[in-house]
């Protein structure tokens, strides 16, 4: 279990160095790393983490999912566009592990998205050891 | 393996309590729990089972893939829209397994998007221990 | 791990069959089967490997991220488009094995998408065994 702190509304962590230590902890050599948040309104995918990359997604689930466009939702909580983006992006990623060590490519990062904070927020890091 | 029956052309089922079902039933204690759908026309996410944000999101996929916009699969079959809102949503979610249950958020929902009904669908349930 | 080279800018290919051989050798009965892209401008979705369908999710993901559309990201690199048609597909697809075979729908595949080619690829495919 991770935990972290976001400190704006929409905002992205770079999760990668906290998994690997999670990974390290765990002593699995070889398997699978679900990374995987418990919330309705944050993302986690795979992709570079160059910031201006970065922005560009924003815009992207920003664009598609609008804040305030009349949502249904809008009517209890105000967050619908929070979960709509979050519903694009998807909530975990699977990540093979060999070496004790994630096998991501040269640019990939395990990015975390706040899309309704700030707030407190937790991500379950799952690792399955290959038993063969 | 579930297995149910939908009642409209879109809908969305609740899948929580069968999923759960499934892995009580299997007694694993820690591990990941996969939840595939084999079809082509559906979806299975993790959000929010909010009525009024199920509608919220099947506007969304509807906005950005209409019924019948000229789609080239449309020759063939009728049901271009359908395919294209499935591969947005997404046809798989993996979850993690603490003490016998699903670790999902306080507000989190296994959700089966019919996007092609009414058909009998199916849905596996595949959960693998953790063998540390 | 797979290796592929693609020929084009934008491609799709069906890694099914190369999948299933893998899984083969693994001579793993039942589990799960992760397909992993390591690349940050390609895609792993499973759905209908029907080639006018191919072009309708192609044209979808299009419109979402046009090519040029003054990215931030293309102040470095001209690839900004390719990065955030990769996030919307999703870099890896989880399968249940049975019987040392996926268990796939009649109509899916597994499809790989080429987003910033041509050029060489690799997929990894990490098998984990149901130890129940």
């Amino acid at each position: 279990m991770i935990e972290i702190e976001t400190r704006k509304s929409v905002e992205v962590v770079d999760l990668t160095p906290l998994v690997e230590a999670e990974l390290k902890k765990s002593g699995v050599e070889a398997g699978i790393c679900l990374v995987y948040t418990p919330h309705t309104t944050t993302g986690v995918i795979i992709n570079e983490a160059d910031p201006r990359l970065i922005q560009d997604i924003l815009k992207l689930i920003s664009d598609m999912a609008p804040e305030g466009a009349g949502y249904q939702h809008d009517r209890s909580d105000g967050n619908a566009h929070a979960h709509l983006r979050a519903v694009l992006l998807g909530n975990s990623a699977s990540i093979p592990v060999e070496k004790n060590r994630l096998a991501l490519g040269t640019w990939q990062r395990v990015l975390f998205f706040e899309l309704d904070g700030p707030r407190p927020r937790r991500v379950f890091v799952k690792i399955l050891a290959d038993s063969n």
